[in-house]
């Protein structure tokens, strides 16, 4: 596997377990209300993400495609994780997380 | 999130890469038909790998019973890579990934 | 494919798309924090849905256990939606669509 | 739910329905390395119309993206599986599947 595929696909794995672990702290906030678009997003982000991941393993011929679509959903997350990223630590980690993700599926896509 | 989910969800995550990675290779092989049973269970075990990853990263009340199931997959597509080990590095290094993922799942769910 | 099979398959399909949309009306709900844990478990519920649909229509060997904890998330999301189904008929049919499936489900299982 | 998107999650799980059956089938050939495109295009396919259906029957705001992606990868996988379509009544039965999906995601693209 070339390395660009293996960093990439670290990224989509790191970026789905972020995303998962933000949507189950948002669901534990005291306003969930405030946050129920980032569960929507992370939800969104955390599948395609997997998706990516599993199309570069296993050499889609659509694994450009797939990355940048996933790109284009990380950063919608990434944005809406930023909104509460100074009130909770899980959406800013899970913000960076998201742009990272997004920069190497680019990347990928490119 | 625990340490012990921490390394659970990299076991399950590293497992359905090279899981992927061998259903490739698999299907790139000259003789397709010998690995037919291989390229069936590594679709499978990397499927419930993700899922594996996804519940204990959300932190699912399922998480333990998952993980049971995501070891008895894992446990079914080692026995099977191993049939081909020695004339397949991709099996070789799928089998020994998804027994050290059986392992840590087992260890989760108990 | 035996008739059961198919049965059960459609019964997941069903209940996967019931999932999702109640999930998706739950966010858009005024009161978000009463349904948080509705969220949480009919995107679970769709998830294990649509992995036991796949392995029952792949011929999966181990289409009995994931039907059988198919059953157990869809039970435990009905039993979340019927506390909501007064208010949310959303909920109330989500409720209604996982039963089936938890039903059809154990037929598989057994 | 817009009648629209009803028809165009149908055709999505049932085009994942007849991939995956395909899969199967095809694993169990005589000549498996003749339908080997077949065997991954198959896996992918199911695996994009599942998260169509998912994002569709949640109101993700990607739904006309990841149906454009669903429409492009079942029309390849449509074209592999026609090669076939002489030889293997489920190839046959996949193609047909995978065109009725492809227009149905189309049209909800546009």
């Amino acid at each position: 596997m070339h390395q660009q595929f293996k960093e990439c696909i670290e990224e989509c794995l790191a970026c789905m377990t972020e995303c998962n672990h933000c949507f189950d702290a948002c669901l534990k906030e005291e306003d969930v209300k405030m946050v129920a678009e980032c569960i929507r997003l992370t939800r969104e982000c955390a599948d395609i993400c997997s998706f990516a991941a599993t199309a570069m393993a296993s050499g889609s011929q659509f694994s450009s495609q797939i990355c940048q679509l996933c790109a284009t959903i990380c950063e919608a997350c990434a944005t809406e994780c930023e909104k509460h990223a100074h009130h909770h630590e899980h959406c800013k980690k899970c913000a960076e997380s998201c742009r990272k993700c997004a920069d190497a599926c680019r990347k990928m896509a490119s």
